[in-house]
């Protein structure tokens, strides 16, 4: 089975789960609405990869641990979404689930996204419950405050912002949830891995960055010049449009070589560069040309 | 130590674990603002009479479920609370997160304090993964989808609604969560005292409609008449005052009677009875009287 499709079965599956019995409609339609159609789904595919390159000897485990990161990182997407936060109308290409479905369902939504998350690890767990501990553990601290998706987006709401805790907790976490937790499913430690996950996270920021200045409403699917208009810290405002490229190369090639000794080394490394490959914008295309 | 105070002590170690390092200062005080001062702490009490009841035989870790349990239950308040839910401007007798905060520092209280609530959990849980696990388990069919507080938040947004459902995830959920999490945290099963907590959570909700429609703003320290102001089905509304009354003290004997027998069950009796007389109103206040 490719990747994708392991990882559209496993989120296919966790959502079931919440909409099982007699629930209320709307939300758990408003659930399936918001993981899906997925983005590239890159956390749980560098989640996944590492899991093989360290051997994936619990399948199922890695299957379940993948599925809880894509959840908790489209619960994210949600939660930032609504008004009070980006209100963003528009979200992968579709109305953002505030707008098609009301904002209390969105809140809801989201809500119920994180705590399926960590169910999903759970209930996968039983043949091996202290690595589904250990998952729980990593997934909740790259999430929550004081280190996770939580507190990088807390940062925004002071007047003066720790920038490298604010970088690392806001995009740089769930990369390194993404990789430690697919060590961690495999039976490895977290810690070697935690680097990588870091540097990968560090260039999603700058990629992201130079997508939000030089994209399209169309091609990116949410909407552009964001980090502008909100007068957010931004690689592009840093560094300038050239700097942010050749910036986020060197950070792709130390993550490269950031690779524990592992069993599927090379074919991570192969990995890490067609993520690059994704990554880096090819063209510019500036609203208006 | 009296319950109220382990309770206290394992809520404030939950949260200062959410506040280390190098944390968003305003996120990290709106956690300490969300959770105290607490209110009855009924949920977390019950949990640990239960656990006692049970025998108690690993504490921290019953402990760290009840802060838990409390974690998810200031969660739902700080959601339910926002501007596209019940609006409300107080809380516990001080302002709404919401209004003390801001919303979105209210949205990301909520979303830390849940992943907070599964990560207390896993940490008290190295000694015990299995048992850690279930508690997880349980606490995410008791908050999620389809089951739990979120889907009960859910049936509001319906056109029809599940009444039976509604109620039972709306209020009782947590409830069974209180005390299957207080047998499963003692190495008990879970399945047997779900009927308890859901008597309870039952009692609870006649309880709480009886307030809504009888208590003051400053003994509630939260606005009354909402369900009728909100049009939200009520016991009130459906058997008329002395008619709720008579309800809750039959259902608060079922719930005695449904006690399973364990080492502690006089205790237990006299703790459930204890809570009747917190919920059930012995004087009619009707405001402007």
């Amino acid at each position: 089975m490719p990747l994708s499709a392991r990882i559209d079965a496993a989120v296919s599956s966790a959502i079931r789960a919440g909409q099982a019995g007699p629930a209320p409609a709307k939300l758990a339609a408003a659930l399936d609405y918001a993981v899906t159609p997925g983005g590239a789904r890159i956390r749980p595919t560098i989640l996944l990869s590492v899991a093989m390159a360290c051997g994936d000897d619990r399948p199922g485990l890695a299957s379940a641990a993948a599925a809880a990161l894509e959840l908790m990182h489209c619960a994210s997407l949600v939660h930032d979404d609504l008004p009070c936060f980006d209100d963003a109308a528009i979200r992968r290409g579709k109305p953002s689930v505030h707008r098609a479905y009301g904002e209390p369902l969105a809140v809801l939504t989201g809500d119920s996204l994180i705590i399926l998350a960590f169910d999903t690890i759970a209930r996968a767990g039983t043949d091996d419950p202290a690595r589904a501990l250990e998952l729980t553990r990593i997934l909740a601290r790259r999430s929550g405050m004081p280190f996770g998706i939580c507190a990088g987006q807390g940062w925004e709401s002071e007047a003066k912002i720790d920038l490298a805790a604010y970088h690392r907790s806001k995009t740089g976490a769930l990369f390194m949830a993404a990789t430690e937790m697919g060590a961690v499913a495999a039976g490895e430690p977290a810690e070697p891995w935690a680097e990588l996950g870091a540097r990968i996270g560090e260039a999603f920021q700058v990629a992201d960055d130079l997508r939000d200045a030089l994209g399209t409403e169309d091609s990116l699917g949410k909407p552009v010049g964001q980090d502008e208009r909100l007068g957010r810290p931004s690689a592009v405002t840093e560094y300038g449009i050239d700097g942010a490229i050749d910036r986020l190369k060197n950070i792709l090639a130390g993550a490269i070589s950031s690779i524990p000794s592992c069993p599927g080394e090379a074919q991570l490394a192969g990995m890490v560069r067609k993520t690059a490959e994704r990554l880096v914008p090819v063209r510019r295309t500036i609203p208006g040309e």
